[in-house]
């Protein structure tokens, strides 16, 4: 069958591989879309030629799993691989995925795994929302957008903090609007708040932190500019009581219930409470201008793959 | 009435200081003795000359809370004073002082308020100890030193690193000893921890926060070196679920029962289980010295002044 693979570069191609053979637990799907993380590229550049890739699949189960366990053959799923989604077929354990609605279409379903449960699993290192004053760095962003809407939808009065004015998409269009309010990061405002939710790294990340209140929470869960994070002396004093967690999700996932929380994101979608924006959508034969649309920063959200 | 007071600079002089009026909810408690925190110090290069000193006490109600709360004439008390202990009398809110058994004379009692919370707060946010592996840095100083007390008694093996070898003083002769493993931070190991509790900042807590393993805890109560904590991009996936938190006692004690928490305390040490290290013993009249043996770093332990 065909895959696409890492070119041992910062690019992929096409390759025949061999057909994935199940293990008990594991449920055959045929592909019908995926959609693109910064994982992937990362993985891209970091594996040997001809590495498998992708974690995001939407498909329909050809074969179920010998355990017994998961969908029935013929049902629509969405879950994550081990990084070989990207291909005609893959072999998925049935821990790793939930059965998808009709109303949602493939490419709809294919942006949740990996984004909305980052998103979903951040917001929860903060407790309850309701009433509380939350910044999310990178509102544009795959998970970003994403994290908004579940924000306001529990409760919280939403900061989206954006790269630059003209620059929000479909941000100003959401459920919950009245409660998110938009402000560019290059003149960011100081009003305080109780927690961060930040993927953006560098200065961005500096100036939202210093604005997090006494027992507030910070939590990162990636670093597009790849700077460190300073804390000076004493950082502490400023704002007592503030906790500070990084969320990685492919560690997350092996403690969790993925089916069940894959379902609430599901559920979210379908009732139009969690709406994704789809930035892009490529057949999987124009996978290079999918990526060159991301890393060139031209598209906000999401970019889908469709078989 | 006599008062040790900032001279403008970093040191201190004796000053006739007005005696002190009580509130309602106040005591006024003659004064035995007192120790040095860092937190003295800060104050007192900060503020203008004249400014009053000192948050360690130990000493004897003269007048009771108008409003009826608190200890009797005549008990003995150990409490924390704000920033006026350094006097031969002090009026203190009766929700910071807890009583003092007979057995403590007054330099053993005036070392546990600010160290000895601040190590018992601090210990208390990385949750159960029993059986997990706690580094603590500093640990000859005065928090340190009894931070690696308290969290051998709560079950936990602990490293307690020290600058270099031939400086440990007391921390060999400890109970729970056979818990306590000495480290010299210029040759630390790289056995994985769970809990870092550190307050030197710079290479020694980049050191140890590298060995933290997946789900633990590193908690901050100061920073010696004076140097900012640097956390380079994807921090988190190398020890995921690690919560980075800062312990700043003089806000903590705003929400605490600190009555309570101080006769814990004063219970451990009246019992032997904690046992404070008094490095340097001055008449307040010394009080340079006792400054100067700090600055120094001479001493390990507690610096305690007696009047």
């Amino acid at each position: 069958m065909k895959a696409i693979v890492s070119d041992g570069g910062f690019g992929t191609r096409f390759e025949d591989v061999p057909d994935p053979l199940p293990r008990d637990d594991e449920i055959l799907v045929e592909v019908q879309a995926t959609s693109i993380n910064r994982a992937d590229l990362l993985i891209a550049s970091k594996q040997p030629r001809g590495t498998q890739l992708g974690i995001d699949f939407v498909g329909t189960v050809l074969t179920t799993a010998a355990d017994g366990s998961g969908p029935a053959r013929g049902q629509r799923v969405v879950g994550l691989a081990k990084n070989n989604s990207w291909s005609e077929v893959v072999a998925v354990s049935t821990d790793r995925v939930a059965t998808l609605p009709g109303e949602l279409d493939a490419p709809a379903g294919a942006v949740l795994p990996v984004a909305g449960l980052t998103a979903l699993y951040a917001l929860e290192r903060a407790g309850s929302l309701l009433g509380r004053s939350l910044l999310v760095t990178g509102a544009n962003g795959g998970v970003g957008h994403l994290a908004v809407q579940l924000a306001a939808a529990s409760g919280a009065d939403v900061i989206a903090q954006i790269r630059e004015n003209g620059r929000q998409f479909a941000l100003d269009e959401l459920p919950d609007a009245s409660r998110i309010s938009i402000e560019a990061a290059d003149s960011a405002g100081a009003a305080p708040i109780d927690v961060l939710l930040d993927s953006v790294g560098g200065a961005v990340t500096a100036g939202a932190f210093a604005r997090i209140r006494k027992g507030g929470n910070a939590v990162f869960f990636g670093n597009t500019v790849r700077e460190d994070l300073h804390l000076r002396p004493d950082w502490g004093h400023a704002r007592p009581g503030v906790r500070i967690e990084w969320l990685y999700l492919l560690d997350e996932i092996t403690r969790r219930d993925v089916p069940a929380d894959l379902s609430v994101l599901v559920r979210l979608a379908e009732t139009r409470r969690l709406r994704p924006h789809i930035g892009g959508s490529f057949a999987w034969s124009d996978i290079d201008k999918a990526l060159r649309s991301i890393l060139d920063r031209e598209v906000g959200g999401k970019v889908v793959l469709t078989l």
